[in-house]
C-alpha cells in the first residue's frame, strides 16, 4: 500500500490535499483512481487510511478513513554526521532514516570542506525515506553547526557514541561464553549499565558521531575523548567509507540499546 | 598511500607491470614520479612496498622492495544477495568488500527478475574497495545460482544467518543488565554456542542470505526455517531496503562472532 507524509492534520472525514508531485504519483504513475486506498502520515497524528475522494486535471483530494497505527516515534537518537561529498551524504540521509535516527544534525569539523548544502533535497530524500520504512515521523535535518560550539553546547545526559579510526578500549571484556563480541557493543552496554547505576535512564538520549572522509585530528579525538559523555567505539579492523561508518554505528546501537530489541 | 591490486607474484626485488589504468592513475592523476613509493597487494603474498622504477609513455614499471603486512584473510563469511537492481547491488559489493565478507554469491529467487549482470563490473567495484579499505583480499564474486538449487547443494557445517522480514524468535533472552539486546545478536549467540558444544568450531564457515526487494514467498520462508544450518534474524522493526539490511546484517555478524571483536 501507498504510504505519504503529508502536512495536513489527519482525523475521521479530513480532505486532505497531496502536493502536486505526490498527485501526479498517485494518478499518473500509479494509476489511483475514486475509492482507492492509500495510507497518509503526518509526524503527529499516527498513520490513517484514507481513500481518493476526487481526481481532477489539476490534482487529487483524499479523504481520511481510520486510523491504522497511532502516533509513536523511534529511540531518541540523533545521527550527526561531518560534511561528506553530496552521494554518500544522501545515502547517510536515507539509511539513517530507515534506521531510525530521530534527528540528523549536520557538522563541520577541521577536515571538512564546507561546500554548500541543499537542505531541501535532503528533507525530501528523508521524507521518501520515511513513506517507503514505514516510520509515522521524519527526521528533521538541522543546518551545520561547527564541532566545537556543538560539544560546548552538549547536553551532558545525552550520551555520544564516537565513532574513532583509533578503536576503542581494548581491554573491555564481553560477558558471553562463545569468545568475546566487539568492545563497540561491549562498550555500548558498559555505558548504559552506568547510566543505570547513576540513576539516570538506561535508554536515555544518545548520539552518534560519524567523521569525515579525513579522519578527525588529533586534537579533535584527544578533545572527544576527553568528554565525560563520549563512548568511544571502533567499527573494526579495515577502513570504512563515512556512509559505511554511519549505517554500521546505527545498526550496533539499535541492536544493543535500540527498538530492535 | 596509495594501495594497488595486481595479478603479479610480489617478492624483494621483483618488477610489477601494473595496468594501463592504473599506471594512467599513478603517473596522470597522482602525478607519482620515479622514486615514489605505493603499496601493492594480490591476494596471495601479503602487502609490499613498491617503487616506482621506470615511466614511459606506455605506463610504468614497480620495482617491489619489502613487506609491510603478511597475507591474512577476514573470516569465511559468505554474503549471499539475491538479484536486485544496478545501484544497490553495486552499493552492496562496495560495502561486503569494507565488511569483510570473503565471498559474494548472487541468487535468483522466486521475486527476483534476472537481469544480466555484469560481473566484470562487479569485480572492479569489489578491486578498488579492497584497495581503498585496506583488505589483503578481493572476495571473488560468484555466478547466480538458484536459491533452491543453492540450499539442496549447502554443505551442513556452514551456518546460514537469513534475514527474515517476519521476524526471529521473540522469546530469545539477552544475558546482559540492560534489558535485552536484539533477538538477532542472540540468535548468533546461540547458534556459535550450540556449534561449540558440537564440537564444531564456534567460528566455522558462516553466509548471510538478504532477500530480493520483494521478500521472499511464504514458502521459500517455511523452507529456509525449516532447515538445521538457518538462523533466522530479525533487522528491526523498520522496512529496510535490500543495500542497507546487507550492510546491517554484516555489522551484526561481525560485531558478534567476526573479526570486529
Amino acid at each position: 500500500m501507498i504510504r505519504l507524509y503529508v502536512q495536513d492534520p489527519l482525523s475521521p472525514g479530513a480532505p486532505v490535499a497531496p502536493s502536486p508531485e505526490q498527485a501526479r504519483y498517485l494518478v499518473a504513475v500509479m494509476r489511483k483512481a475514486v475509492g482507492d486506498a492509500v495510507l497518509l502520515f503526518n509526524g503527529r497524528d499516527g498513520e490513517w487510511r484514507a481513500v481518493v475522494e476526487t481526481v481532477t486535471k489539476r490534482g487529487c483530494i483524499l479523504k481520511v478513513e481510520a486510523q491504522t497505527q497511532p502516533q509513536h516515534f523511534p529511540p531518541d537518537l540523533d545521527l550527526i554526521v561531518a560534511l561528506v561529498k553530496r552521494g554518500p551524504l544522501e545515502t547517510i540521509v536515507e539509511k539513517a532514516v530507515e534506521l531510525g535516527a530521530r534527528r540528523i544534525r549536520l557538522v563541520a569539523t577541521r577536515r571538512t570542506n564546507v561546500e554548500h548544502i541543499k537542505l531541501v533535497r535532503l528533507d525530501a530524500i528523508a521524507v521518501e525515506a520515511a513513506e517507503q520504512t514505514g516510520r509515522l515521523d521524519v527526521p528533521g535535518i538541522m543546518t551545520t553547526q561547527k564541532l566545537d560550539a556543538m560539544l560546548d553546547d552538549w547536553p551532558p545526559e545525552r550520551r555520544l557514541m564516537f565513532c574513532d579510526e583509533a578503536g576503542d578500549d581494548p581491554n573491555a571484556a564481553w560477558g558471553g561464553d562463545v569468545g568475546k563480541a566487539a568492545p563497540a557493543l561491549v562498550n555500548l552496554k558498559n555505558a548504559a549499565q552506568h547510566d543505570l547505576q547513576q540513576n539516570a535512564q538506561p535508554n536515555g538520549p544518545w548520539a552518534i558521531l560519524i567523521g569525515p572522509e579525513g579522519g578527525f585530528t588529533p586534537e579533535e579525538r584527544d578533545w572527544l575523548r576527553s568528554l565525560p559523555f563520549v563512548v568511544p567505539v571502533s567499527l573494526g579492523p579495515r577502513i570504512l567509507r563515512a556512509d559505511t561508518a554511519a549505517i554500521a554505528a546505527l545498526t550496533l546501537w539499535q541492536a544493543m540499546l535500540g527498538d530492535w530489541r
